[in-house]
């Protein structure tokens, strides 16, 4: 039609290749949203294994997400380097990404609050940042992790003062106030009998989400990466055969979810092939430190 | 931390200020939701409404969305031009929205779908496009209902010679291969009897949401846009007195709703002030012409 | 080659459709430059008409340009709303024009300081600002002419203070701190017999530089715009034709230049058809009130 | 003044940290400007010295140039990765480096051509890409180092076989169309007793300029980096004393120019400290394989 013309304001917005994106959401509000939900203080374990959830069900939809971390009401995704998902278009991948997670997280609501209905819908916003090396990335994740602890632990002790030690909230803030990491230890260990290394690992380190290959019994283990794209089980039969592993310290496997959809033919080429059969893990690791990254190098690679 | 120069290779995205935004959203992969919530065809009225209520609470929850286009699996919503929502930036705006939007959608689905589970969360996309002046944003409006009336006499003739004609898709398709507008009018009437202008309007004109003062009895109608921010009535209980108003010709009004939430205070500049007690009208009229405009002169104002 | 990928991190840069550039060039340490070749305080006629030399040659080049205005070391140039130079493309045309401009000022440098050498290469910045609206574009010439009155007003005094009151820099800085307008004009007038409005128009106003058609004996006006592609005069010949037309108020006309130059076939759909033969005045008028924008309409026509 | 908002529509246009800056700038229309000027062909000399010498004086004014290549019209400069320039502004860096360089190829133009003087003021167009590693910088000037040699074996062929082969330049395409390099090698071999490999370096490699520290007899070495800044001597004193150097094989030092210039203290903190005395030196060596760039480790250093 003769209006046409409009679609040529609408610009190109690719972000730049070679370079790891890092999509980051944060609840909208969750301050007051966790309010009104009555979340446990200071953490709510089902809030948090939803929040797991629907970062788990976003993973399985985009394959490029090489892995994620989820703290408090954020959750960031790294897509690998090579990624051409969406041509690499910024606002096609962040507004995709979001609803879909926002989504998951409406819709799985109910399985984790089942006696708390849903008050409003929640939103996120999102954003993408750009790292150019894996130094970055790896700091990007320390920068998440370091600050899990430093508002885990205040938030520990300060709710204990409130809960605990009956003190007001501005009590508990003035006590608070310019204390070191060892003095709030001290105060939880000596005043309440907690040690804070004690706590869920969930609640000091976040959640970690990463692809992990699984073995499988009966599979020629030769064929390995040459595993041909039509002889490749459909994600869909796959997660129903994985193994369950929930022995890895501090971690757990969500049951797959998404995975039953159909994959529509023109995307195809979107996705990276998975050569391989891989499930999703949930762990409350350190990612910090080496040791994560070593093991599994291929997080970082091409 | 150390770790938090991070943070420095998140990089500004404002908007070019003075235009207008239109952000756009798009359901990700709906022929195939529609097909697997078995969706009515050519148009599933539930769906539609749903869609409406989704882009009404994102409205309520956003003042400075003045005026929102729906139809199919997509919504454009228009902001003021001197929108200052979250400063205008780029990602922040768009991802918010969605995501409202989404969130929206999946909550409220059991009331238009009672019968008729989701059976996995969907997903939209989202893009800001800017448009310099108010022509612009006319012809964009334009542009879309103009898609919309070509769309849906296609598919409504499609689906007549399928449904009622006993053709299959592929005879149908042939059938209409090049074919004219005045020849579908023709096919629909002589063939099976339905005068295309007597159809819904909703299915051939879209849905148009935009915000209408409301006159109230006892309100000292002198006030007016004086009213101070102080005596304003909240948002609340304004839509729970505000007459229903149902009859004006091809609309409706929805409950209000996500205009129970508080306001954050520090969120407050960012939204317009309501001087006027307001709702918002769902009608299915033409904005091609100008009259819709016309009537309507704040819609394009600052 | 194998090397040539590394072309695809070139991002396109397209500037928004259907709004104005404003392009503003400024030179890079002119307070050092002006210092070395001695330029005359507070104004120096030759470097005032070597940047409008420079100024004109570019939009000579450049038929897209449609006003320009020049004061101190900066000068900005507007491009008409529907340009397509270069596709809009962002890089291309900040570096392209800044470029010819710093070009044009280093060739042209002997013609208007003869007896100064050229110590080291002058570089300038340049930037584009896009303005959605005519409103804008006024303000936009507005700001930069109302910029040049305050501070020639200050300069003029601060100067006369200096050279003929002898007082030091130190003394005039402490004796204008604060001072208003009026007062300025009132030491100008009572200690140094110094109408300020008599000063050079160039001086308060700074340069306007714009299209004007040219009447042209013995070519039939009823031609006008209508005038072919085809029979049109080149640009060459045209400017030699061209009366000289120095008897406007306050204006002046630069011999044209540039205007010599072959037009790559390939670049003429970039280039504005000039339909019309015209040359470009250069005036010291003023471009705040409306007279001149109404007397000139193509100027923030399509 | 009530104009100022104006300046608010200026947007910031940061590029991502902790990549490359990769600076090209490519005459524009150059094949008209060398033929207005009589360039020898396919390669004049006097063209491609004052390229390198406009190169120089940028690198000498911008101490974060690490590294430039140049060929043909164009040349290629690499900021250090960790460079603050202008707080890494876009249209800042690409239009005051795009406007020195063009400002010096006019200022140097007699030293280069005494005998031909300039026509019309030559531009050059600018743009910025970012590299987010090494690989990718190295890839990138090899692709530029590549381009040399296929276009100079292709011109040097061609060019042989129309002026000592008396071939028009119809006939010479032709013989040329889908040839290959050996056989372009044998055409001048065993036609005209040309052996490519023995041809001027500057004409197969292209120019890279780089900076080498300067040993200086009488400095302590044992200083070495932690020279302070104060002792520092000023880079043209340094420019002076240093040696010539003039022996190392397919290259050459131009005299310093530029820096007799003042530092303007506001500007200091962008410009990378240089500790130690350096010269800027011109090769014509490959840069593609590894000997180049792990015998200068610093070019790729933060
Ligand atoms: N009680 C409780 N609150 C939580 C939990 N996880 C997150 N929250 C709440 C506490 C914080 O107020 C809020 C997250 O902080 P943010 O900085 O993201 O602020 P908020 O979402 O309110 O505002 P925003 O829209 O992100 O600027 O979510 C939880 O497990 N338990
Ligand atoms: N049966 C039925 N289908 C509908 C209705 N509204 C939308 N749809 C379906 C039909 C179309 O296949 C689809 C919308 O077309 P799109 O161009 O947005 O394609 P789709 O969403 O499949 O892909 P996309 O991810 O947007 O590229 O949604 C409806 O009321 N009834
Ligand atoms: N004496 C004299 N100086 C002039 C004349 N025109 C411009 N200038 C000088 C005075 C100012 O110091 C300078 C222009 O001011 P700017 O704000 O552009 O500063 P400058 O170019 O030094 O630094 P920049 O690189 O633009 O940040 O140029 C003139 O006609 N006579
Ligand atoms: N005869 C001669 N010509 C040269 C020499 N160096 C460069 N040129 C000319 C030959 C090419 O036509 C031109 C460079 O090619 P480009 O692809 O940059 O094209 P040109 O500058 O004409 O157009 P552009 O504005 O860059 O798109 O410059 C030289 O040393 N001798
Ligand atoms: O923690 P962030 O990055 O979300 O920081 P913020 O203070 O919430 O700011 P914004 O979300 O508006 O970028
Ligand atoms: O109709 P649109 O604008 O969504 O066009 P499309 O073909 O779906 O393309 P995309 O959504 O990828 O921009
Ligand atoms: O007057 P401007 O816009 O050039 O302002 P500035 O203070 O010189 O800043 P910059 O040139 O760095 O934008
Ligand atoms: O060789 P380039 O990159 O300059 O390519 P081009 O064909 O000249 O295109 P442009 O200069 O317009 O990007
Ligand atoms: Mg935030
Ligand atoms: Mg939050
Ligand atoms: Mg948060
Ligand atoms: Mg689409
Ligand atoms: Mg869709
Ligand atoms: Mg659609
Ligand atoms: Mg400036
Ligand atoms: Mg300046
Ligand atoms: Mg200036
Ligand atoms: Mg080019
Ligand atoms: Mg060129
Ligand atoms: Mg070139």
């Amino acid at each position: 039609s003769k209006y046409a013309y409009v679609r040529n304001f609408e610009l190109p917005d690719p972000l730049l290749p070679g370079t790891f994106m890092l999509l980051r959401l944060d609840g909208h509000s969750f301050h007051r949203f966790s309010d009104k939900h009555q979340f446990s203080r200071p953490n709510d374990v089902r809030a948090l294994q939803l929040m797991d959830h629907a970062a788990k069900a976003v993973m399985e939809e985009y394959p490029d997400i090489v892995l994620a971390f989820g703290e408090s009401d954020e959750f960031s995704f790294l897509l690998r380097k090579s990624t051409t998902l969406y041509n690499r278009r910024q606002s096609k991948i962040v507004s995709t990404l979001t609803s879909l997670f926002t989504s998951c997280y409406v819709f799985h609501w109910p399985k984790y609050f089942p006696d708390t209905p849903l008050q409003y819908p929640p939103s996120f916003d999102g954003r993408i940042v750009l790292y150019p090396t894996e130094k970055h990335v790896r700091d990007y994740f320390a920068w998440r992790q370091a600050d899990t602890h430093i508002n885990n632990l205040y938030n520990t002790t300060f709710w204990a003062l409130v809960q605990q030690g009956g003190q007001t909230t501005t009590e508990a803030h003035a006590a608070l106030r310019g204390s070191f990491s060892k003095e709030k230890h001290e105060i939880l260990f000596s005043r309440f009998g907690i040690n804070y290394n004690g706590i869920d690992a969930r609640y000091r380190k976040g959640s970690v989400l990463f692809r992990e290959e699984i073995y499988e019994k009966g599979r020629n283990p030769s064929v390995g990466r040459e595993l041909s794209i039509l002889e490749k089980p459909q994600p869909k039969t796959e997660e129903k055969t994985a193994p369950s592993v929930r022995d890895e310290p501090q971690g757990e496997t969500l049951p797959a979810e998404g995975a039953t959809r159909d994959q529509k033919a023109k995307k195809v080429k979107e996705k990276r092939k998975q050569l391989l059969p891989s499930r999703i893990a949930i762990q409350h690791c350190d990612i910090i430190k080496d040791e994560f990254w070593d093991a599994r190098p291929d997080i970082l690679a091409e």
